[in-house]
């Protein structure tokens, strides 16, 4: 199943990127002064197999988890946080739910994990593996069965939003403790100190920050996660919603629609995809750096240029959000300004 | 008069601003989490006066004006593009028409002193100072009493625009060769040189890059403008579309509204506008850090953080209107996302 989406992702459209990018050329701005937007445009036009690409129905999948980890103290809010910010999401009263309006996106809120059972809600999905991961300071997080399911679930969820119609999806996550498997993936697969990725997450002090150091290198230490092998790092130390979120950048990378990824949290499920199959890789757009210490770094890994730096450390796909905006704008640049041509304005001297 | 304008600056409302900080610290999120967009958005209540701002009618002004020193070779285009592309803003083919409908602003074209008679357009106003200004590697770019005018007539466009509907400008520009004054007046304020602060413009060469840095000392020796006395510094190496700049922004600031500052060319402007008077510095915010050499410098020099850094080099206001979406974004999550008390979410441990 998973290797059958994997072979479904094709190189992005180097004819229509490159039309795009002469295009953009002939439009009435000196060639390349848009810059980022630019660029952008490009990489969508290949993505999308169409010279002239255009965004419409945008996505947010915002997905939920709780994190055994959480027992050792890493975070600074307590675990019953990550349920009650799910009622938030499906109530509108989250950060995710007012930047998305502003951007006309929708939000899917995804339970991939949560230790708490729901009542139903007809805007909540549930794809629950387990109540919580558990403690990958003690052993494995999960198991590799699990994370395949995990991933597979994600998978299922992209292919259901773009049969309801979906040009670009978003990366979104909950999980209080999250930040600490994140930075774990992302140690493990850098082969970086953990003290030089992990960073306050919501906010821990000091002493926190040296504890959440110390029970990464514990996680590390006690699974010897195998760096070649991405279902082997999700599962000894990752999450359900990472999981999800692999499997989400991975479905829409097969259904050739763009990928933008928010911050430490979606960077970690990013790179586990891209282990996982490379080709994955020019799908990606990197919404933000974050503020979150090891991000930069994990974005430099995924040879990712972040739109945003706007210190965001809040996740739920905040940054996507933006980055929405941003990626709309670049295609109605290239579509909508008139060329020197048609505008009857003279050339470069 | 423009003593009466500067005199009507009020410093931003503090106790506004301080209750803006204190709810983005009562929201459904880590205190901070929203980095620069809470910043912006505690900015705009102290500009604002008021505790919850929101920003409805977004404007950009995009002001034009022609160089005698585009004679000496400095710029990649013929001076016959500036009226052109006039008519493109005009006919809604240009890039700031397409990120001001994509963002909902309207742009306002100005004629400050283009060497070129429109027709009458409904769209046009035409605020014509001369045709052109003389060539400021020979003389003075204007007469003092010719820049005196030029800020007042875009103190008079803007409070025009206000009584139409107005929350927040956005500065743009259009004029061949004017990024060659833009770098005079930063190294003429700044004292640094002008081979550090010069940049490609629209796209001159290695040779091109050269003759314009000559130009640029040619001029300041030429002139010996006073540092001290932005009239002095506008008159003698500026241009009327950046004094239309400095009105609009001293204007903006006198009638209480926040002002995007786009690139290059309106950061010239805004270094003119606190060196007139440093009151109005708390208004601007700066869109974003443009492709053009020295730009970073003149940023620093007024003590702006930008909010993109997207390598444009286009002006027009192309910065400024995606500023302006962030900008409504932060009002957004400060007025409408829910407090930890209202969603029932357990706060910080």
């Amino acid at each position: 199943m998973l290797k059958q989406i994997i072979a479904r992702i094709r190189e992005p459209d180097q004819g229509s990127a490159f039309s795009a990018k002469s295009r953009q050329d002939l439009l009435t701005k000196p060639a390349g002064s848009l810059g980022r937007l630019e660029e952008l445009s490009v990489q969508l036009a290949g993505i999308y197999r169409s010279p002239l690409p255009s965004i419409r129905d945008k996505v947010i999948i915002t997905m939920a988890g709780d994190h055994g980890v959480a027992a050792e103290g890493v975070s600074a809010f307590p675990q019953e946080v990550t349920p009650q910010m799910m009622l938030n999401f499906l109530n509108g009263g989250a950060a995710i739910n007012v930047l998305a309006r502003h951007v006309g996106a929708r939000v899917v809120v995804v339970d991939m994990g949560v230790a708490h059972d729901f009542e139903p809600h007809p805007a909540l999905i549930v794809r629950k593996i387990a109540y919580g991961t558990a403690n990958m300071a003690q052993g494995p997080a999960m198991t590799r069965e699990q994370a395949v399911r995990s991933i597979l679930a994600g998978a299922e969820v992209i292919e259901s939003e773009i049969s309801r119609g979906l040009d670009i999806v978003g990366t979104g996550d909950m999980g209080i403790g999250n930040t600490t498997p994140s930075a774990a993936i992302a140690a493990a697969l850098t082969g970086e100190a953990p003290a030089k990725i992990a960073g306050r997450g919501t906010g821990v002090g000091e002493e926190g920050l040296r504890r959440k150091v110390q029970v990464i290198e514990r996680a590390l230490f006690v699974n010897r996660p195998d760096p070649e092998d991405g279902l082997d790092v999700l599962a000894k130390v990752g999450g359900f919603e990472i999981g999800g979120l692999v499997g989400v950048i991975l479905g829409a990378a097969a259904n050739g629609k763009p990928v933008m990824v928010d911050g430490f949290i979606s960077t970690a499920a990013a790179m586990i995809a891209v282990t996982l199959t490379p080709a994955v890789r020019p799908y990606l757009i990197s919404a933000h750096r974050s503020r979150e210490s090891g991000h930069g770094l994990m974005l430099d890994w995924l040879g990712l240029k972040p739109l945003l730096d706007f210190d965001l450390r809040l996740g739920e796909g905040t940054g996507s959000a933006m980055g929405f905006t941003i990626a709309e704008a670049s295609c109605k640049v290239l579509i909508e300004m008139a060329t020197f041509a048609e505008a009857g304005v003279t050339g470069k001297g």
